[in-house]
């Protein structure tokens, strides 16, 4: 089922090139008019070039019409020449859209880290994508990919038909550095852009920044939120849309985690602060022993509560509670389960963690995976 | 080569019969007279029935007699009943060690956690262990040891004749949840409790708290120094004895980490502030990416750039330089080097990971190993 943009937006995808596998890896979104925006980038020290700029932008504060992205280089580590290629590249597709200030085109890049950039093979690309401008959303979701093994996209529609729609790749790492998370979501809901701004780094702290497929942080990371202004729509109508969107893009990311067979979702209750329980999601979802626990289908309880243990979050172990894939198996104490049974119900493609911290009403959700054998060959099975 | 305690102090291990496999799993550190002591404790907030009472002990502040260690059980998520069992095994090894006040005995746990304490395999192996004291070190390393693959013992001499002796046990994890890193370290060294108190801390946070094999924080994890104080020594000796003792465990640890097979020794240098240069080193040495990369022999310096850029550390990535096994990477900017050539340099028992961020003249380090299939198989391929 082709999926289409909300109203104003047109995208495109194509192989420039840039993978060695021929496969698309340059995209544009675009849009007829000015485009409000919010941001959230990387914490990493290093920082690409790409994100750099678009940090400068976000403060200059105008509206934007366009994102060029590609998959393949990071343009990272790469220098002041870096930040001039990642300048002509944002003034390539503003001159491809028909003489734009290139200040109203942003950049996203993943890829190789240190390498720079082929700015002959990008020169000779960018008019193609502009071209082909109208592809739906198909084009623009296949070309932001690196290892992930399949296209994530996410939509809902608000009350007075305005909608949201979002596109992700995944946290995976290939031969080296391919590791970056990126999320564009696009809306045509009419709310003003400090809104935007004021909701997007709070969606991304529920959702983006909380799954974790191995604890790496990119240095290209950005979730970038992007408006129309075309449909009426109140805000809390939008805000609620953003959350399941992003949430939705954030567990596709996860499920689909280098190696990964199995998704681990974890629900944290009863935190004393909605920090603690992100945080102690968080940890259970990124935690080696839970990971390879759930990998060989073991119920083992005293990993996920170790966990907790070690997350910031403040609680007592005397007063909490852990349900694994729907068997109670802690409440202060150890209880007695059906270990047989309930190892054979981790056989399966989810796997659900509830913990009660008994500590306040405050909860959070993370989204993980198991750490297998293949997420080891994946990253070590490369010589450069 | 048998390696004798420092004065005053002797030592016993055996099979209790703790550990399915019947390998030594008990072990007695025990003085004639009263042992000076300092502890550093797990920052779980999960924690074990030892390391509770450890802290009362410590907080109490007398001297003590004694040191009861096991690994096969972790007497940890175990309620009211696993602090009594604490209790009774500490009243066991000292009337069995000659009418002691409990008080006077320390306890010391690794294995299975949520499991309760098999208290009559104890009860009838405390006398026979206590019956055994006078071993040396090697009963004593044997018996504390859980996936650890061999004994780690580091010994130090101080002008004067005092000596340092430390054990230690591993952070391996086997089925389910043999995890935790144990450290006793016996000295001679006449100098009073505050200073201990004080020194010792800070020795562990440079050193054993600079481990990492796969980023989980154990319950029961401990570090004790005791002290005998039969040989004059000086304050200064004594500190660069026990740094040079603990650092010495600690790389054993690293090398002995789960399915490890080759150890990663990180050295930060031109940190702002000794903070930084921990958390840098600990965040290179713990990150999945260049655990992989190391595995896979991959000169793949943009993983440690971007690992430096998320470790917290304040540091312009353009001011920093990285060196991979002796040869410069980066040095603000990609530098040209011979990859093939560091590649076989990769494939080594010991890989130095050195960083200068630029920033100022702190330095510090950390011990790391690479992340192997067999870390995934010995921690997945288990079910309760």
């Amino acid at each position: 089922m082709a999926m289409t943009l909300p109203r104003g937006f047109r995208s495109a995808g194509l192989a420039a090139g840039l993978k060695p596998s021929g496969r698309p890896d340059l995209a544009l979104l675009a849009a007829d008019g000015p485009l409000d925006w919010a941001f959230v980038g990387t914490r990493n020290r290093l920082s690409a070039a790409c994100v750099d700029r678009t940090r400068r932008l976000l403060a200059a504060g105008a509206p934007v019409r366009a994102v060029i992205m590609n998959a393949g280089n990071a343009n990272c580590a790469t220098g002041a020449q870096g930040a001039k290629d990642d300048e002509a590249l944002a003034a390539l597709a503003a001159g491809a859209l028909g003489d734009l200030d290139p200040d109203q085109v942003l950049t996203a890049s993943t890829g190789v880290i240190g390498v720079p950039m082929p700015m002959d093979t990008v020169r000779a690309a960018v008019p193609r994508v502009a071209a082909a401008l109208g592809q739906g959303v198909e084009g623009l979701s296949q070309a932001i990919l690196t290892t992930d093994t399949r296209a994530k996209v996410a939509e809902a529609t608000l009350p007075g038909g305005a909608r949201v729609v979002g596109v992700a790749k995944g946290s995976g790492m290939i031969h080296p550095d391919m590791g970056t998370m990126l999320a564009f979501v696009a809306t045509d809901a009419d709310l003003p852009a400090a809104t935007l701004r004021q909701a997007w780094p709070e969606v991304a702290a529920r959702t983006f920044n909380q799954v974790t497929v191995d604890g790496d942080t990119s240095p290209n990371d950005m979730a970038l939120l992007l408006s129309s202004r075309r449909v009426n729509a109140s805000e809390a109508s939008l805000l609620a849309a953003l959350e399941q969107v992003a949430a939705e893009l954030a567990e596709r990311i996860a499920a689909d985690g280098e190696g990964a067979s199995t998704l681990i979702r974890v629900h944290v209750r009863g935190a004393a602060r909605a920090g603690d329980a992100l945080a102690a999601a968080r940890t259970v979802a990124g935690s080696a022993l839970v990971k390879t626990a759930v990998h060989g289908r073991d119920p083992n309880w005293g990993r996920i509560l170790s966990s907790l243990g070690r997350s910031g979050a403040d609680f007592d172990p005397r007063q909490a509670e852990i349900v694994l894939q729907g068997t109670t198996v802690y409440r202060g104490q150890p209880l007695d389960f059906d270990a047989a049974a309930l190892s054979a119900a981790l056989d399966a493609d989810v796997v659900e963690i509830e913990a009660d911290l008994g500590a306040g009403s405050a909860e959070g959700r993370a989204w993980g995976c198991d750490l297998t054998d293949g997420y080891v060959r994946i990253n070590a099975d490369y010589t450069t």
